[in-house]
């Protein structure tokens, strides 16, 4: 099948126009989605559980009476591993174990130092509380970010992880369940939408008020989690996903262009971009997605995402390619080159790196270890993997000596009267020793 | 002067309501001033400087006409420190000396492991290119606070720090600037309000386009920084200030007086609490409080926001005192008890702890060392001080062996095709060393 991708080169007039304009991408939430989400959050809010059951059985289309049939309790969740394949829930296990170990390398621990004058300082580290997890459902259920969202939220101690996910027509998914289960999610409750998202930030009699929301969603869950936000923690909201692959013409063109569609068959917004200092690689990549393409399952999702956000981006050199690399700041860079160690230093933003002929995306996305929730849409500028990080917090700790708060106090005086804040320079001269 | 402070005590009925209508508090953005934000941001981003200017001259009554009056080099900015009185600029420097230090243990360093088939698999942390500081302008200019704000970027190693401050009617704080000029802020814009915020998100000819926006502002700045989350990070959005201070009843009466009061003397909204398990120290603080409010230059401050939002609460024991102490989860908890190193480990949420009878609230406002920006209204329940992890950020390594990605596609393949997603099975399983 002949595929239409963008292609362009560096040396091209107008090429970082042309690049900008590749990467932008803009998800408004239109007036109509943000006055239904409110109405929805609002109702939650006032009417409870009355309001989950009536919206989750339109949404849904369930025959719900009371709301504790939404909930499926830990042993409900043991029971459905056992209806799954053995080779998926070995491969879920495994997976998890890895995801664990790489996360429990994230885990911070409190510290404290002591001064001269006996002063204290310090941050204490704590997990959150209770975390709800959102995982949508139907077609776009993923098992692996299941397992993704929760385990980091595991490892940081958090005392409770709630999950939600709505399930439409009754259609419970197995698999979903399996990960919640091998991910040690403490209960599952079967709503979803603005609905889900409103009960979990404010609580209701049955879903228990939680302190942060993770987990992607459609456009009304993302933004019943943008209006949310302040009441509830939430993580990045995601855009489309993307990657980058940067390859020196030495790799196989075959793999390449299937390292591409991977990211492709997500969904038509999905972004691949590929750059290479080697033309006839370019081309003989292109090649091999025209060849390949033919036999794939989501082929029609695959082309229509290459075609309109895909691109082929021929550089001159190296260093071109790591100042492209820094201004997509992808989600995912893919570093298909001869010692990418020696790039790697030079890579100021990207939410992975998969270094190597021998590191496609699709291992991270299931179980090399690092979270697969990633910042998108050059977010990575600014934003950082979900990680324990996520779901522990800090406190500073002061302790101070009698001496050393003698001591401050000069300091922070004369700085209180210069923002005339009088009681700020009382409260610390009352601890002045000569003062008392 | 008499002060009439809601009082109540842990023993009466509905007390968890009481306490539940004493913490809560929305700060909603009607939509007369989100539809003014809307239009302000998408003037700059399409108008750019001309935008900036006349928008500038409005609000600010000034009168300038080219873009290039609104910056302030880094030169001037040490030359406003000469016109500075010396002691405060002494203050200054050891404030941010402290600041430094403490903020120095909270920096992140890049981390591998490899595993026994050869794959590495790691995080590398890397600073922010660009950072943009907003700092109001006006009476309620603080220079501790650009303190605040720029050291924890500047020990992340951000590239480049961009401040903004308006000056209406022309008029310059010198000591924000020195401040500046101490924390090594590059340049400082003389612009402010959702224009400035907007500036800084999208960039003008004037102001570069940073990564990351913090600093409070009133509703205008807090309005368009939730409207640009995601084009840029940004920090937490603050609610009022709120000090909770816990005492055994053995503290100097005086002294926890004062405490209350440095919190309320910040507007009238700030928030004061005290919490004791001894009823007659209550009373005592409550006298003072009465007695020396009269000789407060913000008595009229002090007195609305203790009325209005303050609470003095007795408790039954050091349990109850705890368990209050994290349902508020305060910005601000100061221990003023005896051994507070046996409370500290129960804290579960709290922006900042200040341990003991000599750790007021002002010496960590200034100079202790950690930050002063802190979780307001319950929101360290999931979120932490400012701190140098806000300005950096980690990308996730993988570097796969061949070895190990033959092995990790034996697991990645069954997840990816349970999940339909045949590319990423495939480019998983071109990796797998039989099969080739």
């Amino acid at each position: 099948m002949q595929l239409n991708i963008r292609q362009f080169s560096s040396q091209d007039t107008g090429f970082k126009t042309e690049l900008s304009k590749l990467l932008s991408w803009e998800s408004v939430s239109d007036a109509t989605v943000q006055e239904r989400v409110e109405s929805i959050v609002n109702r939650i809010r006032t009417e409870g559980d009355d309001a989950l059951v009536e919206l989750t059985n339109t949404f849904d289309r369930r025959d719900v009476t009371n709301a504790s049939e939404l909930v499926i309790e830990a042993d409900e969740l043991a029971a459905a591993a056992q209806r799954v394949d053995s080779a998926i829930v070995d491969a879920l296990e495994k997976a998890a174990a890895r995801v664990k170990a790489y996360h429990k390398k994230q885990k911070q621990t409190s510290w404290q130092y002591q001064e001269e004058d006996g002063t204290i300082l310090g941050q204490q580290i704590t997990p959150l509380d209770r975390v709800g997890v959102y995982v949508p459902g139907g077609k776009a259920a993923y098992p692996s970010s299941v397992l993704m969202n929760v385990m980091p939220a595991k490892v940081a101690g958090v005392g409770e992880i709630v999950m939600v996910v709505p399930t439409p027509d009754g259609f419970v998914n197995d698999i979903v369940l399996t990960a919640a289960h091998v991910a040690g999610v403490d209960r599952v409750i079967t709503v979803g939408g603005a609905q889900a998202v409103a009960a979990l930030a404010y609580g209701t009699d049955t879903v228990p008020r939680v302190d942060k929301i993770v987990g992607p969603g459609n456009i009304y869950v993302a933004t019943a989690k943008r209006m949310v936000f302040g009441q509830v923690g939430i993580d990045m909201i995601a855009g489309p996903s993307e990657i980058l692959v940067v390859s020196d013409g030495l790799s196989n063109p075959d793999w390449i262009a299937m390292d591409l569609f991977s990211q492709a068959e997500h969904d038509e917004d999905a972004q691949s971009i590929l750059i290479s200092t080697d033309l006839e690689f370019i081309k003989a990549v292109k090649a091999s997605m025209e060849r390949l393409i033919d036999d794939m399952s989501r082929k029609e999702i695959i082309k229509t995402s290459l075609e309109g956000r895909g691109a082929l981006i021929h550089v001159a050199s190296k260093e071109e390619a790591i100042e492209v690399a820094n201004i997509v700041a992808a989600e995912h860079l893919e570093l298909s080159v001869e010692s990418p160690e020696e790039w790697v230093k030079d890579i100021r933003h990207a939410g992975a790196i998969f270094m190597g002929r021998y590191t496609p995306e699709a291992l991270g996305d299931y179980c090399a270890g690092p979270n697969h929730v990633l910042p998108t849409s050059g977010t990575a500028r600014f934003s950082s993997p979900l990680g324990v990080y996520d779901f522990q917090k800090r406190s500073s700790i002061i302790h101070c000596s009698h001496e050393g708060a003698s001591e401050l106090a000069k300091i922070a005086s004369p700085l209180a009267r210069g923002e005339s804040l009088e009681a700020h320079a009382l409260s610390a001269e009352f601890r002045i020793i000569d003062k008392q």
